[in-house]
């Protein structure tokens, strides 16, 4: 593995491909952080390897644990899902694997952000994120992919969306957080995102979903579907704190020209009804730092935009709510060769989260 | 990976290559045991990686780190030299890597032996050896071959050699010792053998190297160089104790017949003068359990036979010793194709082996 210093995506001719062009495969980290997953982690491990088996029925999936749940990991996993050992001080794939490019060769090397748990000493949610911030490189080696050394540009995955076509999707409140990149202007960050990405047009969603402790993570709230079309979490109550974000989403986007010069199409996706969190979820966490990790009655950023686009399939969550069929309907349409898979992730959005933020898309190389 | 226990290598046409067939790459471990290796193992290390770096001239080298070195490995090691976080309890993979057996069509699978630090409770030379006993499996799902379940045999790779023709080589002194099988007979090992490596015939040498403590591994007195011929560590020097174990190993290697139904030519490696540790080396390396882990004057089982048979080249060890030059003539006549690299390796002889030890070769898939 080279760690590359001298040159950018950019100057080598590497892109961020959409998440919907082909894979080789997939990348998660196995759950185990006590402040994370409620109860010793058990319901939440249950979900994880019921969305590893489902990406895995189209897709490679490789599964990192540490080293004291190597074997509880295995013992769990199918024998076509590989395991291998590696430290982390969480289990968010898509906020520290690499994010992944290729060339149009089908070479593919990784970029290696720099990782502060989300806003480091400033509002970040853990301390410290040190084995979590060598992911990357340690993944890249694995793979026998070359890596951009970018650890100097604080930035996680789940905050990024690219449509393969020269565009990216990000959010404000996240982007220009105080806990990222304080020394660096908005059009600064964008000249990282456009050399790094090798985009040209970077679209800045105004929020993302309400009390998404990630400041607001774009995966949470809006995806590409494909080139020129996104999906939008929605909610029609006017009353609920969300619908102001969700519509201010909606304006910037309705106006918004992606970069091959397309007005975007916006697929609303309904919000489920509010999800918080119970005193008997939070019994099950273990402090973090000297405060609870949760409080009776928080509410939890649930929304099903959180799902990740699989060879074959479409993984999405479900929160036991009504609108979880509605929801499945809308993907169904938006995506027809795919398969779309519900699971329940209440487990997984306890811990902060859900599908998208768990897994990490490898490129399929040429 | 998948896990097998019902058939046999024999059973589903695997055996095990050759050294000195096609290899796709070699495993190392870094090492990091502060009663294996001296003074922090800074010299150690020093010594891995011209190893390592000279394995890699021929064939891609994957060096696994425990977590907490990893960074340090890393640095220490060309970025084409892979690296992957991997727990173990010292640095042997000759001895706890898999076994790698492969098929007619090239498929590459491994074989699991049991693993207990050379003796268990009996005789072993550290306890606990739980993370050794788990990396041939990881290792194989990492680099995604099935794996043969043969735990409950104890064996490690040092303690046999192959010709890729369907004979074995091992000697009594280890793989009869009580700590390793000790329910079963000198046949019913031979059976396993047989099954597992696919041979026909297993030649049992007496005697190892003196005072080596792996109960007299093979591979540190005895090697294939080709099909039909062997090379053994040897001394004309009758007053010394090693003469009559190398003598009665000849005794034997010249009336024995492989598989093929040859005889063996033998050839004769001279050994190094005596190497006994110094009161300044032990000085340098921590209690193991609650004694010394080698006391002054500790003679330590030097042999030139420890090389390791790259795709290129031989790597073989140096010890300062007038024989060195005399050791590599004879192995650069044995192996006129491939380069001879002498690499002096003192600092791996006090930590208990030497190259051959430390390398676990991977063979190619055609």
């Amino acid at each position: 593995m080279r760690i590359l210093k001298e040159t950018t995506p950019v100057s080598d001719g590497f892109r961020m491909p959409a998440e919907y062009e082909r894979h080789q495969g997939c990348i998660m980290i196995f759950p185990e952080r006590p402040d994370s997953w409620q109860y010793g982690g058990y319901a939440a491990r249950k979900a994880f390897v019921q969305i590893a088996e489902a990406i895995a029925e189209s897709e490679q999936v490789t599964v990192c644990a540490g080293g004291a749940r190597y074997d509880n990991a295995r013992a769990l996993l199918p024998p076509h899902i590989r395991v291998v050992e590696m430290s982390s001080n969480d289990a968010w794939a898509r906020d520290y694997a690499p994010t992944f490019l290729k060339n149009d060769k089908g070479v593919v090397r990784g970029v290696d952000w720099g990782f502060n748990a989300w806003g480091g000493l400033c509002d970040g949610l853990y301390f410290p994120w040190d084995k979590d911030n060598q992911m990357a490189r340690k993944l890249c080696d694995l793979l026998g992919f070359d890596v951009y050394d970018m650890r100097d540009f604080i930035l996680e995955g789940g905050s990024i969306h690219v449509d393969g076509e020269g565009t990216c999707m990000v959010t404000e409140c996240c982007l220009l957080s105080k806990g990222r990149n304080p020394g660096l202007s908005r059009e600064e960050i964008e000249v990282r995102l456009r050399s790094c990405l090798n985009v040209s047009v970077v679209l800045w969603l105004p929020w993302g979903i309400h009390n998404d402790e990630t400041n607001g993570h774009v995966d949470n709230i809006c995806a590409f579907t494909r080139p020129g079309e996104v999906v939008l979490a929605w909610t029609e109550d006017r009353e609920d704190v969300q619908y102001p974000l969700s519509k201010a989403c909606l304006d910037y986007l309705e106006q918004a020209v992606d970069a091959r010069g397309r007005k975007l199409k916006v697929h609303r996706l309904p919000l489920p009804k509010p999800v918080t969190v119970t005193e008997e979820e939070c019994r099950g966490l273990d402090a973090c730092w000297d405060e609870p990790a949760r409080r009776p009655g928080e509410r939890l950023a649930a929304s099903y935009v959180n799902f990740y686009i699989a060879n074959g399939s479409i993984v999405m969550p479900g929160f036991g709510d009504p609108a979880d069929a509605e929801a499945k309907a809308v993907l169904e349409g938006l995506f027809p060769d795919r398969k779309v898979i519900q699971i329940y992730t209440r487990d997984i959005l306890i811990g902060g989260g859900n599908i998208h933020c768990i897994t990490q898309q490898i490129p399929a190389a040429d």
